[in-house]
């Protein structure tokens, strides 16, 4: 394989988490290392900020901002929900691929690494066929990154761990305080995560129990599993039966049997077509006080925990971190048109590590990777010990900000603007 | 003053906190240091327990335990919201009050503490007044306790600088993760926070900017000052127009210019006739989406903001404790009838310490104490540089709890009862 000399543009898309700058951190380190890459230029606000050819130069960045990066959350680079739609918008779709090449050439990019979820690796899919078809030599590898722990391939996805190992810690310490008030009246206390069709969120609550049946949370509602409100008021009954008090977990995207999103507003799409979702532990709040009569409360974790730095995984982190530097020595080797996927070790003693490899992008692109069914109590009102034995790796080991008058202090980086050299984006 | 011997009752009452813990084990340590205090007993879930004579023997639990409950949240003795109300139940007041001297004399408790807020308050005191009455020789001090800091005399209340800190850390969070995903269409995130009457809890995110104008949250609206949806309409749209994003922090008791709460749903009442609130956040969201068409998101922290102790400010799980053994050495001394009482004191170069003191319960039961109208800026939407430094200097330092497998691990106290030597309560 020739070697390929040029400059590195790295981006990030979709909704942040709190390990995704570790992987841009990752990238920016490896590719120091690297000496076919001469410039590193991050996109703003991902494929959007690309299109405006919004670019800055992260070797302006100092030292100690890039190493924050592994603690600080959110997207630094900036994100976006933007998608090139060819199904869709197909004049559109080619004008934008037109645009970002014209972005490409005019800055000498042979490395590009885009940061996502499902619909952020098919941009880089894309991306990478259409370098092929436009002859355009460059190399394109997708860091995996979501919270929702859907994509395919991969052992789990960077963010994930950070996001169950704080919804753990809060419905652990939640479980502390309603069971501490329970007397013989009996109460509830509804947790909404986020999670739109995989379980996986949801699910990582299980943690929180450490393996006692008796700990909350005591109902976890999967988006796998229909909703059926008579199991579920029979089941919150026998819990306040037993202990006085009940958590419930619930997933922002639970359905019916109709399969309707029982807590789904219609009202509102977002950039993607899909409804905005809101409500789901409020309309159960309102089914348990209906029928029990039972004073329950509700907490809405929306985007506190995708963001939670302060709780992050340490585990998550370095994987994260790991992945950056993996599509970086995929695409120096000559690799494009792959994702960085995340393989588990197990020694004979049962110890596990994290390792990574690379997968086609085109296996990857749009495929959802849902909670397997066997992973689930026959019941459905739990993950199983399967699902335990999968995530609590996960959860290892704390990262710990640095602090200042007793609030974590994060990175923001200074984003020196790259001098643009095309005219602006008609 | 005569010595007098016997033994100790403590117990919790209202809403559970992250520091209440560290309380109990202050006054658990210092009884130990007293020969006049015999055996040190806790009531379970408040004046509830007392009255049905569940007491349990704290000499009984580990040192590890007693330790372990400076970073526990929650109430570890079980708290309750019941009030013996004279006022508007006399007849079931007095049975209860006889009851309970039934408990403190066959137990032969002297020294009583009650760890609580504004109605726990007023319980100590009433039960003071009562040993005074009946000529039953026991010591009451009440223990300050409350996230909402509405106690007056003291400096604040133990519990408030973590609730704060949590809260802080977690819109700032969320103002990275905003303003990482903020573009040209623009995007409003509300958080709503804990406070009925008093802003307190509403105001403390401001040190989430530290002293950045720009920074989140950009919008604080506390109970105190009316709702004015044009008013803050116009300021929503002021600071998407200047940073493509905003960021909203709401108290859930906020009020509209008629003096009813936003939020309330007035269907419910707790068992002290207050509304149940719950919704300030979504009926913002409604208002900013309708009126601006920007997407909103919502946060509702709801009980993991009071049980965060994974986010505990040292200052705060400090003072609690010493809260603690400051009403033993009160009581020790002699005193009954008063609450402990948090005082600042400012060194010559600015340094905030906080020490203890006591006052009397008759000027402390049922009194709120709110945000003063001048620690607000003039235009309603910001506390100023006033309440900045109070509140500064409660959410210094960090409390580690000990982690075991990626969470933290709290203690649960063995709780042996203690013999009941009574009739069952009619």
């Amino acid at each position: 394989m020739a070697e390929l000399t040029g400059n590195l543009l790295v981006a990030q898309s979709g909704g942040p988490t709190c390990a995704i700058n570790a992987s841009i951190a990752g990238v920016i380190t490896e590719a120091g290392k690297h000496e076919c890459i001469e410039e590193i230029y991050g996109g703003l606000n991902g494929i959007l900020g690309i299109l405006n050819e919004e670019l800055i130069d992260l070797n302006d960045e100092k030292r100690r901002a890039i190493e924050g990066l592994k603690y600080t959350p959110a997207a630094a680079l900036g994100t976006c929900r933007y998608k090139i739609d060819f199904k869709k918008k197909p004049e559109k779709a080619a004008k934008d691929m037109d645009r970002l090449f014209e972005v490409f050439q005019a800055h000498n990019i042979r490395y590009f690494f885009y940061a996502g979820g499902n619909d952020s690796q098919d941009t880089s899919h894309k991306i990478h066929e259409e370098a092929v078809r436009r002859g355009w030599d460059m190399r394109v590898i997708g860091v995996p990154k979501t919270i929702d722990n859907d994509l395919p391939h991969t052992d789990h996805c960077p963010g994930y761990g950070s996001v169950i190992k704080y919804n753990s810690t809060t419905v652990m310490e939640v479980g502390f305080d309603v069971s501490s008030m329970a007397t013989d009246d009996g109460s509830c206390c509804i947790i909404e995560v986020m999670g739109r069709a995989a379980g996986w969120i949801t699910a990582g609550t299980v943690l929180a129990k450490r393996g006692d049946p008796a700990a909350p949370p005591h109902i976890i509602l999967l988006p796998e599993i229909p909703f059926e409100e008579d199991r579920f008021i029979a089941r919150v009954k026998e819990v306040i039966d037993a202990h006085k008090y009940c958590v419930v977990v619930v997933g922002e995207g639970l359905k019916n049997p109709q399969g309707e999103e029982i807590g789904a507003d219609k009202s509102r799409l977002d950039a993607f077509g899909h409804a905005v979702l809101a409500g789901a532990a409020e309309k159960l709040k309102e089914i348990v006080q209906g029928r029990l009569n039972t004073k329950t409360r509700t907490v809405l974790l929306g985007y506190a925990q995708r963001a939670a730095a302060h709780c992050a995984s340490l585990t998550d982190v370095n994987t994260a971190f790991a992945c950056g530097e993996a599509a970086v020595r995929a695409a120096a080797s000559g690799k494009s048109g792959f994702m960085v996927k995340i393989v588990r070790q197990t020694s004979a003693e049962g110890a596990v590590t994290f390792g990574t490899d690379i997968h086609p992008l085109a296996e990857i692109a749009n495929v959802e990777h849902f909670l397997p069914r066997d992973w689930i109590a026959e019941d459905g009102f739990l993950p199983n010990e399967k699902f335990v034995a999968y995530a609590k790796p996960l959860i290892e080991g704390e990262v710990r900000p640095p602090s200042e008058g007793g609030l974590p202090k994060y990175i923001v980086l200074e984003k020196n603007r790259v001098e643009k050299k095309l005219a602006p984006r008609s």
